[in-house]
C-alpha cells in the first residue's frame, strides 16, 4: 500500500472514533490507531479502542501515556470533581462543561502529527463532532482548521514541500444520528463501544452524563436499541 | 501576583531556554517551567533545568513524561542514529538533520498550552532561535504565529473572549551571541545550562555536535570564555 493512503487516526473507544476509523478504512486509508491512557477516570475505554481498532484490522494499535491529570482541572481526570448527570439532553447547557480536559485535543492531535511523521502518513482522521457535542472549543472546525495550518507549518512536510497533512474530520457535520446511520452502514459494532463519562463497575453507562443522553437520543431518532445496552 | 503576569515557561536546561526564563523574569513575570522526560538520549539536561529554575526562583518546576521515543524517527531520541559531529559550524546544513524530533516543539507547546489553562496563565515563553538553530522547521517564526492562532480557538480562553494567549519568543531574532550577551546581562549563569546533543558521562559537552559548535561561536563573539567548560 503506497504512503499516500496511510493514516493516523484517534481512537477514544467511543461511538465517534470508531465510526471516523471506519470512514478511514471505508476509503482506503491503512490505519494507524491511537489510543490515549492520560489518566482519565476510567480505563474501560482502553479496552474497546483496541477490540475496535482489532474489528477494523488496524495495520497498528498504541496507547499513549501522557498524563494530563497531573494538570488537574477537569471532571474527566479528578476524581474529586463531579461528572454532571441529568435525565434529559435538554439539560445540556451552552457553556464549557467540567468535563472539558484543557487543550486535551490540542494535546492529542499534536502527538498523531509525531507519529504521522515517523510513519510518513499525511492523513490524521479525528471524530470531533460540531452539532451534537458536550461544548469543548476544540472540537470547532475553526480549530481543527487552525490546527492543519499550524501542523503544515511544524513539521518536515511543510518545509520540504511534499503533500501537505491533511486533518480529516468526517463527522463534524453530522448529527449523532446520523453518524450512527453511517456507521451501521459501515459495519460499526456500537456494542463495542462506550461513550459514557462516568461508567460503573464493568464499563456499564451510567445514562445521565451528557454523552449517554446524546448517544441514546441518537439511537432513539433512528428507532433502533443501542446495542451496548442490551449487553447488560 | 496577579493571574495575568504569570506565565508557563519551556525550559530544556541549554542555554536558550535559560535566557528566555530569565527575560521572563525580567518582565515580573510569575515563572512556571516545564521540563520533559520525552526519551532523549540523556538526562542530564533535566538536572540542569531544575537548577536554573531555582536559580530564577520559578513559582513551580514540573518535568512532564512523554516517550516521543516510542515513535522513532530522532537522533536525540534513538541510541541506534549517530548525532552528526563536526569541527565547524560552517559545515551545519540548510536541510532538516537526524537530531529533529518530529513535532516536538509542537508537543511540548501543546502540553505548555494545557498546564497553562489550568493555571489560568495566558502567556507561554519558548525560547526558540530562527537564526544559530539547527534548521528545525518548528522553530521558524510562522509556525509560533500559527501555533498562537490555534490555541486561541483550542482553549476556553478563545471561547470565552478574555485576554487571549500569547506565545513569547523574545529569542527568536537573536544570533546565539545575543543571546548570550543579554543573558549575561540578567545573570544567567550559564555554567549551569548543557546544550550538547550528545554529551559524554557526568554531561560532559562533545564540543562537536551543532548545538556544541553554535554555542562556542556565541562565546567567541562575545570575546568570552564558556563557564559550562571550565567546569571540567
Amino acid at each position: 500500500m503506497s504512503v499516500s493512503k496511510r493514516a493516523v487516526i484517534l481512537l477514544s473507544g467511543g461511538l465517534d472514533s470508531a465510526t471516523c476509523l471506519a470512514i478511514a478504512r471505508s476509503q482506503g486509508f491503512e490505519a494507524h490507531t491511537l489510543a490515549f491512557r492520560y489518566g482519565q477516570r476510567h480505563q474501560y475505554e482502553l479496552d474497546r479502542a483496541q477490540l475496535i481498532s482489532e474489528k477494523f484490522a488496524a495495520a497498528s494499535h498504541r496507547i499513549v501515556e501522557i498524563d494530563l491529570a497531573q494538570f488537574g482541572g477537569s471532571a474527566l481526570t479528578d476524581a474529586a470533581i463531579e461528572v454532571p448527570k441529568s435525565d434529559t439532553v435538554e439539560a445540556i447547557g451552552d457553556s464549557i462543561p467540567v468535563t472539558y480536559v484543557p487543550a486535551r485535543n490540542t494535546v492529542f492531535l499534536s502527538l498523531a502529527l509525531a507519529f504521522a511523521e515517523t510513519v510518513e502518513a499525511r492523513d490524521i482522521f479525528i471524530g470531533v463532532n460540531s452539532l451534537d457535542y458536550s461544548g469543548y472549543p476544540d472540537c470547532r472546525p475553526e480549530f481543527i482548521k487552525a490546527y492543519e495550518n499550524m501542523a503544515n507549518l511544524a513539521t518536515k512536510a511543510g518545509v520540504e514541500e511534499t503533500r501537505s497533512l491533511r486533518i480529516h474530520t468526517p463527522l463534524i457535520d453530522l448529527t449523532k444520528a446520523e453518524i450512527i446511520a453511517r456507521g451501521m452502514e459501515l459495519g460499526v459494532d456500537y456494542g463495542m463501544t462506550l461513550s459514557c463519562y462516568d461508567p460503573a463497575d464493568g464499563g456499564v453507562p451510567c445514562l445521565h452524563c451528557d454523552a449517554c443522553l446524546l448517544r441514546a437520543r441518537g439511537f432513539a431518532t433512528n428507532g433502533i436499541n443501542d446495542p451496548a445496552l442490551s449487553n447488560h
